[in-house]
């Protein structure tokens, strides 16, 4: 294997850090960020979507009252739509800014102010998902100590349907802790 | 405005801003920094503690039932008081890094370190309140639709225990939103 010797020093030229320009490799963080704010924005209007048209009514009735379960009746699920609904504008308002980026990549206030309007959307999405998500922990287990009783039993496909709604959600609140990791690298690195 | 030329450039010398050191910057934000990470540590602390020792016994008894309420009762109380020390950990073993940015304006890696996992502790910290919040609500208004009743009729003082220990976890999510706001401000004035 000493004949190798030639190959060996090739190898070392080889794995030698080649030179990335830096323009290149932010491009590419930048259209990443485009994608993933899509992704984001989809998810959250799925979220939406899903969450809005959930109802189910029984298919019996008592005399005067019919049992339908709306998302409506519970005022946390509708705060989770009214949070989906803004992150998904907001999103999509970004997408301009974002699409600035991949051309001009050297943009470093309005990369700043992505990451501030992130970190806020961040945090209400975030308080949206989780109230959402102690509400549909109830609706499925209830609480025997407070009398709170799990009507999933009852409303099963309304039950499916709040709880699938709540994935797109956090689906959007990883990609939204993505890009601003992303953004803070990509004003690091100038 | 050939001629002009030599006036122009006075102008622009004399619209240039003045000039503040920015280490003498970077150092004031990372003294406030290290400020604002004390502060939220103790509305963390204070959060899980008052949360913690939240527990009521009504003066009276059933013949083999008395009535008592703790946030052990509640799962989603339970995981606020993990959230909160978890966060609160994390934010006093953070303090001796935001010491040294005090020392070493210049950091950089380490500051986007900070960016990252304080991002995720603020996501953890918003998810912990806002479930909280969504099960104090029900506390306090009860729902009519899914017949979960408000319990805070019976259990006063517990019911004003588990909603002030929120305030602390607000005020710390508060301070995180702020400080990688500043941070990122930080990373890109150098």
């Amino acid at each position: 294997m000493k004949a190798g010797g030639a190959v060996d020093a090739t190898d070392k030229e080889a794995s030698k850090p080649i030179p990335i320009p830096k323009v290149r490799v932010s491009r590419v963080l930048s259209v990443l960020d485009f994608t993933l704010r899509v992704v984001a924005a989809l998810g959250t209007l799925a979220s939406a979507i899903a969450m809005g048209a959930s109802q189910e009514t029984l298919p019996f009735a008592a005399q005067f009252v019919r049992f339908r379960a709306r998302y409506k009746d519970l005022p946390t699920l509708m705060f989770f739509v009214i949070a989906n609904s803004i992150v998904c504008v907001y999103l999509v308002l970004s997408l301009p800014l974002s699409f600035v980026h991949i051309i001009w990549t050297a943009a470093k206030t309005s990369r700043i102010v992505l990451i501030i309007s992130d970190t806020v959307m961040m945090g209400l999405l975030t308080a949206g998902a989780s109230a959402a998500t102690a509400i549909v922990y109830l609706a499925h287990y209830g609480n025997s100590s407070t009398n709170w009783f799990a009507f999933c039993r009852q409303f099963n496909s309304f039950c499916g349907r709040i709880s699938g709604s709540l994935i797109g959600s956090f689906v959007a609140i990883t990609v939204l802790v993505l890009l601003i990791i992303m953004q803070s690298v990509a004003i690091s690195r100038r």
